[in-house]
């Protein structure tokens, strides 16, 4: 399954409807306030957001996964199933491997076919929340963090391993999620996992290739139920401040106890020059992982202004790694994250959109009603004629789910794969 | 693997610490408020709690699960597993079935082995939140709110099977819990949904023997992340109400939003007459179906406080149906229920400790501090010693997890079973 | 200070972006799908929000209160502030009174106020959770369901009493928001507490005229911090059925446990016949009581759905009672305000967008993406210029906000009140 | 007011239940494995926590404030309540001042008051979030975090004018709670108002006498509602390490986000040598501010286990400022109190109860039903008779709630006062 550009730009051109009134009208409207809409739709067509490999299958919960037809069933597959969202966006060019999920036998061959659909290698995950089948160690009761120094090394020893896998790819990170915590009150030692997690995580970060960047993940509960060892950006940041310049905290939008506001940990970080990547989702209770932009829309936009805001005002900070971290319970996975690529740009372009200049001016004056009309008037722009002129111009789909349903994709997937493959993954 | 009454009394009287002169202790002091200790040890002694059949195997989360050993096979050695339950405790006298998984294939054989534990037959479960292998329909979007009648109709009858087979077995009630809901804002129309619920449970109840109860269970979320058409007790009842008489609202620790206060729930359904059922757990985040007490032990023996209260005052509400709901994600699974048991029993004996006269005083003379005295009073006291009476009066183990490890029952399962069975459950 | 229908006309001659090139492509967009852009407009020019009368002063947290310059001093001054609103918005046409804060001392005269802004008198609010100077009895322990009669009996007469004034300036019904409940376990007996309440609002339901209604408000917590009596709509909903026909349930947004989905409790409500008032506000963290559509503004879109799906199809409901009831801590009272209604016709005019043929379709056909898409599709476009036609239509200023600072409104009021009067309310 | 050590003597004799057997018991119990009650008794008898002098009057919501008879209208009454308190339990030697509501007109005078009740000064209170009658510069945005520098500067100087005065008086730490933030999004830049905090504590910092501590103060929300700018302990921790090695992080039980698990922050702290403070109250929902223990004693007792850990295992840690931070809505201040520092010893005595070396070997064999075990047993354990032979020996009334009912201190206090005497604070 492979969609040419040929089929792409044919169907470009039968689309009915023209953005180019709309994006007229809003290059007047924001011209006038100093913002070039063309400017941003550059930076739109640029924005490359990662795939992970285990978000191509259908998701699930502890209650079960109903299966989906034609997931793709090995690393070359995935990178197809990539394939077919680059095509159709031009935004999702990098997929980001999962270990032991996606280790590939053949390296070259992988590189090819990643370069035949123009995706590149960013971080590289590991898993040491699971015990793979004859494993010398268990990570029942933790791994960096584990009482038991085998369990340690053992784990230490795996992201090692990711790392060298990585390094063949081309890959230059490493993002670490420890599950390590406990379920009941008294089951860890607070200030023991605590080390043992700094000790564990300086060890690898020592063996990182010199262009390596590492990203620290935290999460504050699941699958532990009482603690998390990283349970909180600050944690996250204490360790990566332990362990070098080159270790980062990583955001996941779903990592985070009720009405966290998000957006202000963003803001922080980058001051900092702390913040190393980011993970995209939505959700309404916990690390729900639905599709991004699907429960609070506005939630995502202030987290992209405070980004905008740190990308352009904060050198001290890296460039970032944007990864889609979502389970597809109940949708097509590649319908879903075409859904979270759009939600991603939209946010991405109203966060373009906003007046900082007026924005700092009215900050300064105490001029509460008149900053929140700064935001919303960006917010309230109807930003996709920006979409798809950016598209339009890299070569995308102007509509990528339309033109996703239009090729049959699905319907050849399975013809191709058969309704019973199942991706490796949650 | 069976636990005789004669190695329970010989190692009872091994037990080294005597409770004896605690209890006189709690006796005198309790007394002197007209609240008679050995009263409540007899109702301590006859208080039964179902254990489900699923709670037998490790549980785990959608990032995996780690195994056990000695895990049961069948739906015999589940009982076996719960047979050693209730020698210890002399409190887990019932089961609770839950269909497909616990299909007997033999009613009269299962019937002889619980009769040989002292088991009877609680409230079957009914499954229409996965699909099985070889299923007709799909429950993929819902079962009795199913858009598709089809749907609705295959789990409307799976509920009736269960009736069958539960009437063979001499259980009395049917618990139903629905796991229907949307991931996404749009994909249901809640009105329909509501009504094509309410008409399903209504087929469902119409088909029940008339000496038979319906429990009907509400969530807010998981497995669906955004909405769920049975979302809290309101919903519930208002099911239970358009069912009929013997419907009731069933009540899951787990099953609420963040800070609600349950206990009041508990107390007006009780009020109206509609509480059925009650599924014990705890949690700290959202349905984390830990070890029951092991998070929150003054709100659980808030909750029943009111539950004693209404047993006492409200003879509008039926008998309860009691059942542990709980996941054993890294503890021994008998251990984590005898650890369960303990707890309610606790809770239980602290809330027959309150001095409910003096309480209805304080109350009216709205003495804010002495009420919360009276509560804290009974709640600070240490019952361990009532917990002891009652079992040694009923044939238990004074120190049931103490006898657990001495009698070696998980190392004989094991040797029994092997390390790989793996029970059915979540 | 009051502004003309010359003044505002003359200005909107003079704005100089138009958006009739905008409305018309949204005309001609939506009128593809069989939604008539005009007839929004309409719908829109008609929509109208009560103010609260205590929503025209700086409002404060427990932690003080910034005061803010012209607040209105009395009853009138708070009619002229509403007429204000009103003649820039033509929404505004409604007030809600709250006793004892705005007693009419000439009730003739206070009508007369109201008809020249064209002001209505909404929902009657009856205030039982603060003592006022000299009251017989305290409402420290509770109102309607106190455990001393006389406080009951005091709280239900000022209700009465509430009505007495409401018919006099020819409301047509009552709000009962209960601060009731208890700040530590034990305090109350829940199942007394609500007894005692179902009576009380009994007692008062008998008493108020045929044509009028009684809304239930409920709230999860704050004044009491342990339990509140009417805690949730499950309870609402049970004490207006006690009551009869005329009794409603009230929807407060900012009343609900974190992550409550409230749009499934408006739908479930209105499809009983049950829902009859809605108070409008944005939040957090709790009941918050922010600007309308500052924080959550897609969850106001997703309530709106509901509300104007179950306006078109549950004939069994009630028109509904619409009020602001926010707090203005930081800003303008009037500006707030502002944002406010803004807010709200963006969700109601988007909501109206939505393509509910094709929404059913996709529902039956469980195309979760689709039904995602149609849903986002409406609450992408930008409806501001809807918004602008209906204003003008009705001769309100098409930009409300940016009139009220042109008309130099709060320096004006300023001059003629002062910088230290200070309004009723929280 | 006062209360001789005479008049608490002559009531212990009377005392009718004798506590020695139940501490025998305790003592026999609890020696076999190696853990001595007398020592804790030793250490419950010299446990201090300060009181605050704002919590000696009724608190109240932003709803309204019921106000109690026999208020302290003065600093010397203050004092003087602290007084009863400490002749009562002997563990309410120290008083927390907070400027401007108590600044001392003579000096001399109030330490005399204070001397002659044998309390200390403990850490000043410095107020930045109410504007005082004739203040030259506004906090309405902010203070330490204000765009403004005048504002700035202004909340720079009263904390500086709080250091003097405390320096006076003998105390030895200023404690800074920042109500700075914002209620909407976009009104503050996150990083400005970060750096501005940073430099105005740095500021502040500098001129504290060198054996002075600062103690930095988080909380996620309220009185702001959108963001705080020290929203977290992880911000915190970071002002902390800015300012310098006598910075610390203060802990508030009541600022946190729903479900944090506070306790792990505790010993994070700890190890890194950098909590400082503590500030005592319980809450179901937000910052509820209610009396210690009355929602969650066990989870009150897990943080007192990491503190009695920290406190054994951290030399790095100074010794902890603890404090009461709770608002008496419907309960007399006093009694609230002492229900208040009731708790604190128990959950203070259970954790001292913990057995900490069989804690070490199970969690070091993962052993997570006998970690649960000994915690539960210390926590189960009824600690009452420690507490109660701690009071005697320190001169103490053995149950102070009893001793000041029966004393009749708040019928004298309001004879001295009156019945309209209204204490400075919320």
């Amino acid at each position: 399954m492979k969609i040419s550009t040929d089929q792409i730009s044919a169907l470009n051109k039968k689309q009915e409807d023209s953005y180019n009134s709309e994006l007229d009208f809003l290059r007047n409207k924001f011209a006038k306030r100093g913002i070039e809409v063309d400017e941003i739709i550059h930076k739109v067509a640029d924005f490359q957001v990662a795939i992970p490999s285990w978000a191509l299958g259908a998701g699930g919960t502890r209650f079960g996964r109903f299966s989906f037809g034609g997931e793709p069933a090995s690393l070359e597959q995935k990178l197809d199933d990539i394939g077919v969202l680059h095509a159709l966006t031009k935004t999702a060019g990098a997929v980001s491997l999962h270990i032991p999920w996606d280790i590939p036998s053949d390296v070259k061959a992988i590189k090819e076919v990643a370069k035949s659909h123009g995706i590149s290698f960013d971080a590289m995950n590991s898993n040491t929340f699971q015990d793979q089948p004859n494993a010398k160690e268990t990570y029942k009761f933790g791994s960096l963090s584990n009482t038991n120094a085998a369990s340690r090394d053992y784990a230490i020893q795996h992201n090692k391993d990711v790392i060298n896998i990585g390094k063949e790819l081309g890959s230059k990170s490493l993002t670490v999620w420890l599950a390590d915590g406990a379920n009941f009150p008294g089951q860890n030692n607070f200030q023991t996992a605590l080390n043992h997690t700094e000790n564990s995580l300086k060890s690898i970060y020592k063996t990182m290739p010199e262009d390596w960047k590492m990203f620290i993940e935290y999460k504050p509960y699941e699958p532990n139920f009482y603690s998390t060892v990283i349970q909180d950006w600050g944690t996250s940041f204490m360790l990566s401040n332990a362990c070098g310049e080159r270790a980062y905290t990583l955001v996941d939008l779903g990592h985070h106890l009720p009405n966290t506001n998000i957006e202000q940990i963003v803001a922080t970080l980058m001051l900092k020059g702390k913040l190393g990547g980011f993970h995209f989702n939505d959700s309404k209770y916990g690390d729900d992982d639905v599709t991004v932009g699907s429960i609070k829309p506005y939630a995502l936009f202030l987290i992209f202004n405070e980004l905008v805001y740190g990308m352009k005002n904060n050198p001290q900070n890296p460039d970032l790694s944007w990864m889609i971290d979502a389970s597809h319970n109940t949708k097509d996975p590649l319908e879903d994250l075409l859904q979270s690529l759009e939600a991603i740009l939209i946010a991405y372009t109203q966060a373009l959109l906003v007046d900082q200049k007026a924005l700092k001016n009215a900050q300064q004056e105490n001029d509460v009603v008149k900053c929140q009309e700064i935001l919303q008037d960006a917010y309230r722009t109807d930003v996709r004629p920006v979409l798809k002129a950016a598209r339009e111009k890299s070569g995308a789909a102007v509509d990528p789910l339309q033109a996703y349903r239009q090729f049959g994709v699905r319907k050849d997937l399975i013809k191709e794969r058969g309704t019973k493959t199942m991706a490796t993954g949650l």
